[in-house]
This record gives structure tokens, sequence and C-alpha cells, in this order.
């Protein structure tokens, strides 16, 4: 039975949010920003890789990601690297994984999980993917994992629960509220963040995509059909090509009467940004997130810093300073400031083109 | 009579001031750190070029140095570069050239002068060095460029004029005054800085160097006896080794009563210090000395930013500070703390060796 348990892992992000670091050739998920010794990928496989077999994961990533995919999970095959030519949100990216495991195992119970968020407590986490798991095997139910939220976080999608079983009821989806109404959330105890991990059996998000998504299931369900490798990729392009783009929260999650959510708290980060990196890093005793060897700071505080490996950085004078260098770009600015970064890019991109980006 | 006229460069500085920028690999007087796209080396040879022929050029650096010396001055051949196996200060430097141009040409007249500062009004610098030339070739006299002070600078060494000709007898060296005389020298209106360029026929060094250093007239006189090349090495390879470190000024000018100054203002600074190279950058809108391309400032005044040409730097929320970047090192820092340099290269020697400086 263990075999119908698969593991999807959504890896296709750009992730601006960390450039410099981060780069369209080198997004988020195959990096190692916390300094952990693996990238987000690779935590996130070896997370799973206790509840599912090496031959059931499959990765679905854009294709210009396949090969640093297999570099980082060399357990995979080939053929469990899923591409997407062109990213369409997660509801396309769900129902090519869907209709995939579909035609290898109509009894297929699947875990949808993004490449790049860190989970601190991973025994605890994986106690409940397990409950997760036993409860969509036994119900026609979609789930998903709550966070419960320790802070008015007006980026993240929130999730009301309906009563207060252990595995609950959704009431609601809502989708970054503003500060005012994710405090209101805080205070009612009855909403989480959204994980964006999903548990269901693969049968039940097919007839999800069938009510909710047609379209989305016209096109990818076209994938069962296909005799070679070479005509599933051919199905795939035209199908992301002609695809609406949509979220699966958007798309099914918040329109469908079987959708059930596991709260818990497991040590989890979708580590978005900067100031999160910092808060998840190691500090000096100057509250300094700076890297362990070659990097010298006077009179500086509270600031986080990135060099390549084997430079070396002299820091005099910073207070509450990002300060990321790689090869080719060097950014520095306040911490407060981090959510100018996509003007950053913006204008970078607008006088140098896409070669720093 | 034109080839009686020689000009010594003297090159052999480690120039740790503008680390990480200048490294032990790549000093000061190799680097264009105003951004005029030569080298200090270079616009000091083309400086003097016009008052010199490129075959009566000579060079004294550090022998690791002698191939950039060739690069920078492809005019010049081989044996017009005097290595030195080990700095001496600048006594046993000119002793070394004085020795060799007096082997040459016995009727040669000589300017000194150091590879890396600065002289933006070199039309005007050269008539003070024709007149010092003239006066020189007619008297048996040692001559200095004095520079007329524009602050109470203490790191400068200071010349105090006897009177009020053009070319005055010195009556006194005064090296590196603290801040309370150097004001007093800037009220009293008779004292310049000693800007190390010197004029002076080669017979009239010779002897004041028996007179004043006679040691370093026994072992560098010695290069007049070499009969080939390697001869000649190997006796100022002695010299270098067993002569005792020791500066023109305090070895000779301040002792010898044959000493005249020429005091002048042609632009001149010995740009020692980022400060200074701040002072005589291009500087955009918010007084920043930034590159002109591929640099985006927000929120930021009076900083100096140099970073590896086609690197990209963003540097948001600076105030006057300097932000030094290089393949391998990166050095942020205030502008009023310039002066720590030296702490920060002892700490990165200290733990990384001299790899980085």
């Amino acid at each position: 039975m263990e075999n119908n348990k698969y593991c999807v892992i959504m890896a296709g992000g750009i992730g601006t949010r960390f450039w410099p670091k981060s780069r369209q050739s080198m997004p988020k998920q195959f990096l190692d920003i916390l300094g952990t010794g693996k990238s987000f990928i690779r935590h996130t496989y070896e997370r799973f890789e206790k509840l599912v077999p090496p031959e059931n994961f499959l990765v679905v990533t854009n294709i210009k990601y396949k090969q640093l995919v297999l570099e980082h999970l060399p357990e995979l095959k080939e053929e469990q690297i899923l591409c997407e030519p062109i990213g369409r949100n997660t509801a396309p990216c769900i129902a090519y994984a869907a209709y995939t495991l579909l035609k290898k195992n109509p009894d297929a119970e699947m875990i949808v999980t993004p490449s790049d968020h860190m989970i601190l407590n991973e025994d605890d986490f994986r106690v409940i993917i397990r409950e997760c798991m036993e409860f969509a095997a036994g119900h026609d139910a979609m789930l998903t994992v709550g966070i419960k939220p320790t802070r008015p976080e007006t980026g993240y999608g929130y999730i009301q629960v309906s009563d207060n079983q252990i595995i609950s009821k959704v009431k609601c989806f809502t989708e970054k509220p503003n500060l005012e109404l994710a405090q209101t959330f805080i205070q009612c105890g009855e909403f989480f963040w959204n994980s964006g991990i999903f548990i269901w059996k693969v049968n039940t998000i097919i007839e999800a995509f069938k009510k909710y998504l047609p379209d989305h299931h016209q096109l990818f369900s076209a994938v069962l059909k296909a005799q070679t490798p070479e005509e599933e990729r051919n199905i795939a392009e035209t199908a992301f090509s002609e695809c609406r783009a949509i979220s699966i929260d958007y798309g099914i999650m918040e329109k469908a009467d079987n959708v059930y959510v596991r709260c818990g708290e497991f040590g989890w980060s979708d580590v978005g940004t900067w100031g999160s990196v910092y808060q998840h890093s190691r500090k000096d005793r100057y509250a300094n997130a700076i890297p362990q060897e070659g990097c010298y700071v006077y009179d500086t505080r509270s600031s986080i810093v990135s060099v390549p490996k084997d430079k070396i950085a002299i820091i005099s004078g910073l207070k509450e300073y990002i300060v990321v260098d790689t090869d080719d770009v060097l950014m520095i600015c306040p911490r407060s400031e981090e959510q100018s970064i996509k003007k950053f890019i913006d204008e970078v991109k607008y006088h140098n083109g896409d070669k720093h980006i």
C-alpha cells in the first residue's frame, strides 16, 4: 500500500525577492540562503523521503531548471521531473502532476508541497502529514495544512476553520488581507496561515478539476492519451500555453465544499523575505546575521550579510542593513527597505537588461 | 643639451591605504582610482614626457612590479627600470638612480618624482619644473617643489622658506606636525607642503650623499664599477640589503645648506586617502562619487563607491560612506573611519593570511 503515496514538489518559482542572491538562473529553491548546508529543495525532498519512496516523487519545475533539480535530487530519474514550458501558477502545475499520477496509479494518494519553505520540527510535521494522508485515504477530501499565525502578516493567505476538530472543515479562504483584517484574524483565533501544502487522493483532485476548472481538466487530461514521453511533452506544452494562470486556492479550494485543514505548529516559515532570513539565521552578539568566516564587522548591529564563499567582507558602521554581494551585483539597503528590491530589479533591468536579473 | 635632463620616477610603494582596491600585487601607482582612464604612473610619465625624452627616464620600483611598470610605460626599455629587492625609503632609491645616472652621463640633471600623485594644472607645473631645472643647472643647489597649503594637514612634511624669492632658500623642514603646529604653519604663511619632487644636478646630490650619508654613498657608488647588468643587479641587491632605510628629506635635505624650494599652486594632491579621492572625484547631485554606469543609489549622499567594471551596485540609505568592492574583498565603512583601514588589514591578515592583502 505504501506505493500509493506520492509527493509532488512544486519548484517552478523564479524568486526575485532574494535578488541579487536568487536569480532567474538560480531561484531560491536551489539556494541555501540560511546556510544550513543544503538547498531548500533538498530539505524539502529529505523531509518527505521518510513518508514516500524516492520513485514516488514528482517535481514540477520550469524547463530551464530541470538539470538543477536533477543535480539537487540525484535520487530522481529524469522522467520524475515534469517540465512547465511557462509558469501558470499552482493549478496547472498540480493538474499536470495529478494526471501524470492518475496514469501511473489510479489509486495514488498525493502530497503537494512548495519547494522553498523551512520547517524546523520535521518530526512533528510528519506526524501531521501522516494524519492528513490517513484522513484523505478514508475520505473524499482535499486537505491543506494550516499554520498557527504568529503575527498579522498581510502577505499570506488565511484559512478559517469551522470547528475545533483536529482536522476541521474549512469555512473560508482569505487571500492577503489588509493589516486591520489580519489583526482581527489573529485575535479571533479561527484563522490559520495557508502553508500551500495539500494532501488528497488523485481521484479527488481530478474530480475537483472536472467540476471547478473544466478547461484545465480538458487540457491536462490529454496527458492520459500520450503514448511516448515526447507526445506527453507536446501535450503539456500545449496545455500550459493555452490554459489560464490560476492558483489552486482560487480555482478549486475556495469553491469546493470538501476542503479540510489540519492546523499545526512545527516551526514553519516560507522564508519569503530577507527579514525572514534574518529572523531564522544565527546571530552574533550584536544581532548580526553574518557568515561565520571571512566577515569582519565593526560598530555594526542587527544586519544581515551575504557574500560569496571565500570573499572577505569588512562592514563598519551599519545598523539594520541588508548587504548582499554576488559575483556581478552588490546590494546594500536598510532592512526596512527590503520591499524596494522589486524597484531595484526594475531599474537594473531597464538600464542593463536581463543579464544581472 | 636636452639630453642632460633625466626624470627618475619613484614607484616602489606598496600603498595599503587604498586597500582593498590597492593590493601588494597592484599598488596605487598602477591604479586609476580617480577614473581618469590612466594609472597614476602613466599620468606621471606623460607629465614629464614634455620635459624629458623617453630614453632619459628611470623608474625605481620593487622587483615584483617591474613587469607592471613596463606594461604601463611601454615606451621604456627594460634597462630603464631599476629594481629594489626591498623598499628602503627614498634615500637608497635616489642613491641607486643617481649613481646609475652618473655612470651614464656625469652632466646629468635630475628630476625625482613620486609616481602616485595628481596634478591638475600640468602646464603651470611644467613652467615651475623648467624654472627649477634652469636654477639647478646654474647652481650647486638641491631644489624641492613646495605646495601652498590649503588646510592644516598633519600627514605631510612642511618646508619653511627663508625669503620671498620665487626660488627661496629653505629655512627648515618639519615632518608631520601636530594639528596645533600645522595650524600655526598655515597662519604664518612661510610654510609649504613638501611635494617630494626634487630637482638637482646628479653631481650635486652625489656630493650630498658623500657628505651626509657616506654609508649609502659607499654602498651605491659600487654601481659605477659594475661591468654587466648582472653585476649591477648584484651590487644593488647587496646595497639595499645592507643600507639603512632613511628618507631623502631626513637623510640629506634637512641637513644640507644648499637646499631651495620653488613654491607653487598647480592643483596638486597626493591622493593619499579615500577622502582625497572623494574630494577629487566627480559627484552626482547628492554629492556621491559613484561609477558613471551600473551604480544605482537611493537615499544616499556624500558617499564614494568603487566596484569592479561591469558589476552592478545598488546602494540605499548610506550617508558619508566608503564602499569598495573587489573580486575578493568588500569593504563598507563610514568616511570618517577611513583611518581604520590599517586595522581592517591587520585583522584580515591575522585571520586569513596575505591572500587578500
